[in-house]
């Protein structure tokens, strides 16, 4: 049988997902913690390979495994032996065509900037410093450009093994709270490095170092070299991963628990 | 002449505020990097002496120096000398009768809940897991016991150095934003494990384990044995300190840019 999972997870200290030898990735945690549940090897797909640093909220991964097992089990046995940086959210059984990455129709990530002229103390892995202003509505005006289908070549780091550069971005919202800019972009697929090339450019032009339509005169080039620096991966979260509804697939914040469990407890 | 500063910190890897021998203690890292910004020993004194494992969103400090150096570079460089789970917010010269225990009027707490079926994957140290549902409108309910002036010693754990036990709560709300629970509570000021009682005592009843009026009986006894578990370290920030206006100390968010940003950059 086929199991999917939704995984979170920290990733300071993970040389990203996927396994490399000598490195400690979160492909290789999960699967040996889930191996330790099967009682026998486990190899899993992901829906999306984050990069060394790169967090998760809702990442969604498939495995094959003899049917022993219900639900359960796999999320708190497999947290019983995941790291303290990982964990799984919840496992549903799903039809043999599942796949986790060629089923996905999108995915969504956030990028979060930490804008004030003090360095983070606080959750300094998690987040992107930037000390100079950013003026969140040159960004709004900016991301307006790269809406739509369009070759994304210029934002598409070297090393990139997808055949072609054509995606197709749903929505890339840039808000602000207090000291907090976001940056949430959902494509169908993403490039290597692409959202945090889309969001070098696009804190270039918060900063006024250029103007919105820099964004536009940058995706037209369709050179990487155009399109300046890429933004750091500590700022960057997988929080979420869509497929069609007839999959049955928990979207994010699956585990929370509804609002009428306060129905169960004595008034 | 008498500087203040603010203070964001991560309590994860600290033995707490004070100066311990062969611990790591917020204190001391504080103090050699003042010491080294000024070229001579610096001694602070904190606001509220935070726990191990307690977190700061701004904490407020004071120390005594010769005058040599502008604001500016207390910040950028004790900083610079500071590791990555400590930092300097804002610094200001105050009057020497400016004290940041003895001036202050009021301290705010915030107590984040993660309250869902899975265990945290990302900030794992950073909040308090409850697997078992929190009924935020309880908590609510026995919150309102605990506001004014009362007696708290049913609240105040063992080794408490306070002459007495009489403190005032201004406020204590509970919200809850998806699967995050939260406490805020501002008080004049705090016995020792004093927050983290309180919020042992509203989880207890967040979780049916008994009525809002429970809040209100453990209050009148007295007596610590009454009041159930200290809730863990992990899930507690110190967010604001208050001093009168007239003392010119910034307040929380104090280092966020203006919206008039803008302004200065180019359209």
């Amino acid at each position: 049988m086929r199991v999917a999972l939704g995984l979170e997870y920290d990733g300071s200290e993970f040389r990203g997902w996927q396994i490399q030898r000598g490195a400690r990735s979160v492909q290789s945690c999960v699967e040996a913690a889930l191996s330790r549940v099967a009682d026998h090897g486990v190899r899993v797909v992901c829906a999306g390979r984050t990069d060394t640093g790169v967090h998760a909220l809702s990442q969604v991964i498939h495995f094959d495994i003899e049917p022993m097992r219900d639900e359960r089990a796999w999320v708190f046995g497999g947290n019983t032996y995941l790291p303290s940086d990982v964990s799984i959210l919840w496992a549903r059984q799903v039809p043999d065509g599942f796949h986790a990455r060629h089923s996905a129709t999108a995915r969504v990530y956030r990028y979060v900037i930490l804008n004030r002229p003090a360095r983070p103390g606080l959750f300094a892995s998690r987040v992107t410093w930037e000390y100079r202003p950013l003026c969140e509505t040159l960004m709004r005006e900016a991301a307006c450009y790269l809406l739509g289908e369009h070759d994304f070549s210029a934002f598409r780091a070297e090393g990139c093994q997808a055949g072609h550069a054509v995606r197709t971005i749903h929505r890339l919202e840039v808000d602000r709270d207090e000291d907090r800019v976001s940056i949430e972009i959902e494509a169908n697929a993403f490039l290597y490095h692409m959202v945090r090339n889309i969001a070098g450019v696009l804190m270039a032009i918060g900063r006024g170092v250029a103007a919105p339509v820099w964004a536009r005169q940058v995706l037209e080039a369709r050179r990487r070299a155009q399109g300046g620096v890429t933004a750091p991966a500590s700022g960057l979260y997988l929080t979420a991963v869509r497929y069609p509804p007839t999959r049955g697939i928990p979207g994010p914040g699956a585990t929370t628990f509804s609002r009428s469990g306060c129905a169960i407890l004595p008034g």
